[in-house]
């Protein structure tokens, strides 16, 4: 039953993809337009629909219900976002190159929708518009599958688009919901590489290793961020500790704070109290190896989970290191390669540090909390890529195409 | 004991892709050209191993022991590949793009190697030598998994590339070739996601369905080419004619190779017999739907499976549409996404067929065959992508790269 549930909305959803290519950007601009405005005008439905998933989660941590829960300015938020999506060139028909062969035959690239995208997603009801918005704008039909709590929400949302969809004469298959949340479900939605292009598992780390191992649709990683900063030998200490202190506490829960500290020993012995003493005056709770214990009291020894782990939460973990290629090492083993930063006023250094890093966004003497579509000035962003496939770093609608060729002949054959 | 056999070439090969990705495009260019003379050099052990391979290989078809065989000229083919790619422009360290934002960073986007490269291939052993190559100026290491057929043939051509390394003082593991060849290793080879960034399958329908269902790493699908070529109503028959002799027979078992041919039904009468006459006249089997068959004797009708299949041989099916609606409908159905051309005069029916065929490359009064790294002037393709993420189309070195964001800071955290 599941596989002809899944199947329908498959087929449906092609359907929808190839009508949805044909779009104007006007059209596409009016839409969302409308449904930012239809947005606001259903913000009580929305709030009671939500408010009905918030009483139905009954066992669910604080940040988990803060994550779910809608109020007015979430759902004006969601609609602003509409219209900031609605103002953004369409990437889509957009020529990246062209030129012609000798034989006479001008090849061009242009890029055209990726057709079907899947969404599978956690607690936040604002996804369901985010990646409507996105995908719609990128000439993309979209399934959303989000978490079994927030369905509600959801699907009030969703419904808000297929009606604007239906009212303009549009496909309202152009984003389906799907509202059998079982795992079951979602283990075959994974499985529809025959109408799916692109799947983009929004979540933890648990969400994302599931998706990976039994997805046969290609997929885009995004979002688990255990994200280092070195501070060098040679670090400007002035600028090195609001940097710090910045990227563990403007917003721990985000997937672009850092996570880990690493402090050349040279500059240890002074920095690593000072640094300490500040980031617990915030709240942040301290972890570190045997060497870092040694400089200041009220330091948590680190197991060897600590190194790999993205807390999201007021929690540090500092470790000493003998130098840059010790730190270069222990990044690239233990990092979720999304970003690092080191702090250093030697030009070989940083040199080197961008040079071999291995992640989505390298930064030197900034904040890694920099890494994300709105600072890079995408305008708006589906998720951060931490694989090296197709994307990498914050991704916006350029990253929901594809590409195809385009070729102008006269008659020519192949010699 | 395959895991432990795995893992270790595994952690061998992410170990030689850091210190290649150092390399300058010098060393690499001076590696390849060694590599090189050393393939000229090692013809006569080189067409040993591959006599005991052919002689091992009973029971396969002609087309395969073709495929399987090696030849001075052949060898010399592989040595003249490699001289080519250390000529082309490295792609490693580009840097794509470079802005300052409003804060004073400065935000720029660079090529980067993809880390660890696996290619999965069926008989032909050149493709030992090729993939090396493209992978190596890409900055990647590389673990073969070739055919068991070829094992002997590509162990030879994989000891070159292993002795010159070793000889320049480099880590021979840049090149590893796996030598159990079970279907076992095989599948296992396929879930190795914690060391392998990007999984190219090379070979028939059969082993890119096998790597698509069973990998947790990245894939990009080459190669299957169902392609179509559709004659307008507005067609220059004169030109049709050279161009789909051309697309059919040139040479019939590679991928850009036409299988099918759709004529508007207003020129049938005429064209029907002619082109089918042209194409039995080059020894080409004709299939065909019910109302081709009214036009000319000789057609075997097609089945269902025949519009899906790819022959890679002297065959093609003919089929009558009534319009352009039709033929795109039935490509869009039947093709497998590599290339579709439209023979017309029609301006209006080329920019639709441009527009609404959802192929890697599309074309118009020109032979399918056209779709060819070489062609596009990529100097060289690892493969031809028919997926939609990351690379689509002929793919060269740059579809070999990742990339990664690099963040010029002065102090800069997040207001």
């Amino acid at each position: 039953m599941t596989t002809e549930y899944l199947d329908d909305i498959g087929v449906k959803a092609k359907k929808a993809a190839s009508a949805l290519a044909r779009l104007t950007s006007n059209e596409k601009n009016m839409a969302l337009t409308l449904c930012a405005e239809s947005l606001e005008k259903s913000i009580d439905d929305i709030l009671s629909a939500n408010e009905e998933d918030m009483k139905n989660a009954a066992d669910i941590t604080d940040a988990y219900r803060d994550r779910l829960r809608l109020t007015k300015n979430r759902i004006a938020d969601m609609a602003k976002g509409l219209r900031v999506i609605a103002g953004l060139p369409d990437p889509v028909n957009e020529v990246i190159a062209m030129k012609s062969l000798p034989n006479g035959l001008i090849v061009g690239q242009k890029r055209v929708p990726m057709g079907v995208i899947a969404i599978i997603y956690e607690a936040r009801p604002n996804v369901t518009a985010d990646a409507f918005g996105l995908c719609f704008k990128a000439g993309s039909s979209v399934i959303l599958r989000g978490g079994k709590e927030a369905i509600k929400s959801n699907a009030a949302i969703a419904q808000v688009f297929n009606n604007v969809l239906q009212s303009l004469g549009l496909d309202a298959n152009i984003v389906q919901l799907i509202t059998d949340t079982s795992r079951e479900t979602a283990r075959e939605l994974m499985k529809l590489n025959r109408y799916i292009d692109l799947l983009i598992p929004r979540g933890g780390a648990g969400l994302i290793r599931a998706v990976t191992e039994n997805s046969t649709i290609p997929v885009i990683e995004t979002g688990v961020g255990n994200c280092h900063i070195f501070v060098d030998e040679s670090a400007d200490l002035q600028k090195a500790a609001p940097i710090i202190i910045n990227a563990k506490t403007q917003r721990p829960g985000v997937c672009n704070a850092a996570e880990k500290l690493l402090i050349h020993q040279s500059i240890a012995r002074d920095f690593v109290p000072a640094i300490c003493e500040q980031l617990q005056s915030k709240g942040v709770q301290i972890r570190g190896d045997e060497r870092a214990a040694r400089f200041t009291s009220g330091i948590i020894p680190a197991n060897d989970d600590d190194w790999d782990t993205e807390y999201s939460d007021l929690i540090i973990a500092v470790k000493i290191v003998d130098n840059l290629d010790d730190a270069i090492e222990h990044i690239n083993a233990h990092s979720s390669r999304h970003s690092e930063a080191i702090l250093t006023e030697s030009y070989t250094n940083s040199q080197r540090f961008l040079n071999e890093i291995d992640s989505a966004a390298v930064y030197v003497n900034a904040s890694t909390r920099f890494t994300d579509g709105g600072e890079f000035g995408f305008g708006a962003e589906i998720g951060i890529s931490t694989q090296k496939l197709h994307a990498r770093g914050p991704m916006g609608l350029k990253e929901l195409t594809s590409t195809k060729y385009i070729i102008y002949g006269n008659g020519q054959y192949r010699q």
